[in-house]
């Protein structure tokens, strides 16, 4: 179903977002609804990027076009607006911002049912939901919103216009930069798995007394566990952004601008560097070093440290181009091993052992 | 150890069970527990699906007995109730339905504790818990139980008879079907994963004003996260069960029927078709399409769109049959590469590059 | 950054530890910080466990140094105050416990907001926390913290000196040891993955009426899920670690002193022994059992049963040296075709078929 606006978009108001420009139809044309491309509706606000999206767009009778510069635009008096942008997404970033109401999910100030310690110092104008709890000596920076039951942990310090989705929980000291954003039941300052192991094959627990550092504008998904160092910190760069169901696991440190898609498992004491960037599920193993500027295809393990930035995949990790390559034979197997012992029967050559 | 019941199964009282065939003893017979074939408990009630596993029922002094119609059962006037059923797992739906006690994990009622907007409507002979918070303008249909610390943003719809688990949380404006079942921790509605990257490398989240839908009698596990779509819907179609851990992207549509377990990861704007299975930890990429009636086996990868019904394994993906044997030469790769390196030596071929 | 101590540690405190021995300079030297052998710091405590570690540490102006046994370490009456000691991790399980501050992320006692009902039984110094919620029936022994925003439900145990961190959710009727500790967000008691489908393809759910039970000293991670059983139990013996994101299906079974780590997925009715390790990611298929002393690389699938301890690795499951080679060789199979290729067309092989 489309989005319903709550309050009509008039097409002149878009005149002053960054890269748009106006190419055809009324300004005064305005958008109810926004609809996708596939499903365009009459009175909306659609985002085209192929001829054929434009003209389903047109005919459907949408109010603006927000149309890809590649497009071949001719100027109408009559029809939708049209606004040709460099980049769709980007074009969304600031288009979109009109639509979201986020911040009207918890009622405004601070919700009455709210534990807050009296050593705890609270920012202005912050937005606090139902029976958030928060420790002694926390510290909630000016225009935070934390959601309903947010739980941040003694001494704990959250920065300036951060988001906090429902249920997430920031541990004891742990520290937040500004406009970080977590979604709903992300944890924050969990305890690392550290053992030694006794003689009588117990373990003990080596108590994690270390935290978690996420810098400004660094953005988590749903479900993540970023473990708190055992001594010193977990680091996660400025601005990167981690999808849902990651794992951070202790002492670890992502650079800045990374983009870490969804079940990445990143074990004890790795690093990476900056603007990495990794399909889903792939995982780093413990001790491992990834350096500035890598990209990782879905499924990879990187168990050995990367000094070259560049493309890899698979495991064993390898180029992307020689694992997709490498990746592709995985399906040739059968045939392989049937042709092989057809090349040996034919040379006379015994298999000596299997 | 065995499940003592609050109290006790008389056979008669099983008569009217679809598919019971009453085979053997008497109807007066009880139980006091529910036992498992492997542990069988004198006065129990245990399905047995197998001959000795009959037998060992009967020399533990069993209670009533619910036996696959596939074993030889004799009549007798002693013993325990002994009851054919075609199909085990179907039996299982009904008779351990008189043991499910979840309805009274929380108290009858509305808990006084619960935050409920002005605004939100609530129907009739609901359960909600302790410290539940229903925002603005949000619905909550009859027979509906919000267990403890639910979360239920504005604007959302929540349909008759679900049952939501402690700490799920409903985002904002997204709507759930009739008799829908969610585990603890899962949320619906959290931000799609998505950004337009800047000239400085910095990258800016695209809001996400969509909403999820969760169709009727849609079942989730704990742990899961369902993304909003960026513009419209992400819908999970009727009848759908959905194991722990899961991760369904932005812009996806799961079609009815389908069985997902545990640990598998949708990518954003990905459709499947009905009647999907797939075992654990398997995988789709965005914008990937997968036709009705398609089967998948554990950690399977799906890159490519597929068109035709069937199963399928593997990464590359491969028809199943194909799959197994090719991953079951993964263990010959050694031999393969010796023997291939015997087989060019012993032709004089060199090797010209590695 | 380092950690700082609220109280200074003083050398001489550390004698009665178990396995320290006194090497080299005052017992009256303080530590004020404990730092990282990486990042030494003046009048800090560090770790240390190869010479050039030490000699920066001492270079560093440390005040205590804990140092490996091996190392050559010489006997000075200034500088550092230095101790050897076995094993670098057993001594941080002792001496890192001067620094963990987890008891007092919450308040004393019992928090006036908690939910507790009037016939769960609460034994005597308890900290429970804001906005917990206790059903009928429940206990919790002596000594245990329940952070905020904890769910017991109805009949369920908690053992003495146990520690479930925020938002943890116990389902009803299970049962928890002495001594368990369990990080944010975990559910011990969703429902298993359970359904009977019907002639029209829906699936109807078999009612999971069983509980989970948790042994002594049993540690979980966050967002972990422990199935309850269909029908009787799922058991996770004493002793047994559990990382982060791990999925553990209904009727299954862990053995005792086990090492489970993060994103481990174990399918219902698989049964493990005890000593187990794992690396990340893992995953073991349903109704497969596991004997005692196992050890598993990373991405290990487990899909039929292990009989004799040992190390191993892969899918298909192999003996750990034997999956690394095989593995291996995976960057090898677009050679392998080719020089295959190669050596038919030299003997002037057709391919019959692909």
């Amino acid at each position: 179903m489309p989005l319903k606006l709550e309050s009509p978009i008039i097409a002149k108001d878009l005149l002053n977002f960054s890269g748009l420009k106006h190419v055809s139809g009324s300004l005064s044309a305005k958008a109810l609804l926004i609809s996708t491309a596939e499903s365009p509706m009459a009175d909306s606000l659609i985002f085209v990027s192929t001829q054929g999206d434009l003209l389903a767009a047109i005919q459907a009778n949408a109010g603006i076009l927000i149309a890809s510069a590649k497009l071949a635009l001719s100027h109408s008096e009559t029809g939708p607006a049209v606004f040709s942008v460099p980049s769709i997404p980007h074009a969304m970033v600031e288009i979109l911002s009109l639509a979201e109401t986020r911040h009207r999910r918890i009622q405004k100030g601070i919700a009455t049912s709210a534990a807050i310690h009296p050593t705890a110092r609270v920012g202005t104008n912050v937005q606090i939901g139902e029976y958030v709890v928060i420790g002694a000596g926390a510290t909630i920076g000016d225009n935070v919103t934390l959601s309903h039951h947010v739980v941040v942990e003694e001494g704990a310090k959250i920065g300036a216009n951060s988001f906090l989705h429902p249920q997430v929980v920031i541990g004891a000291k742990c520290i937040l930069g500004n406009f970080v954003e977590i979604q709903s039941h992300s944890v924050i300052g969990s305890d690392g798995f550290g053992y030694a192991t006794m003689t009588d094959k117990t373990h003990k627990k080596i108590p994690q007394v270390g935290i978690v550092v996420l810098e400004d504008h660094v953005e988590l998904g749903a479900h993540c566990a970023i473990d708190r160092a055992t001594l010193d910190e977990t680091r996660i760069c400025s601005g990167t952004k981690i999808d849902n169901l990651v794992h951070i696991a202790h002492n670890c440190k992502v650079g800045p601008n990374s983009r870490i898609t969804a079940g990445f498992f990143m074990a004890g004491s790795s690093s990476i560097g900056a603007n990495f960037l990794t399909g889903g599920m792939s995982a780093l193993a413990d001790h491992v070093h990834v350096t500035d500027d890598v990209m990782l295809g879905g499924r990879s393990s990187v168990t050995k440290d990367i000094t070259t930035p560049g493309a890899y995949a698979g495991y064993p990790l390898e180029p992307l181009k020689d694992s997709m390559k490498n990746t592709a034979n995985l399906t040739h197997l059968t045939r392989f091993r049937r042709e092989l012992a057809e090349v040996r029967k034919h040379l006379g050559l015994t298999d000596k052992k299997k």
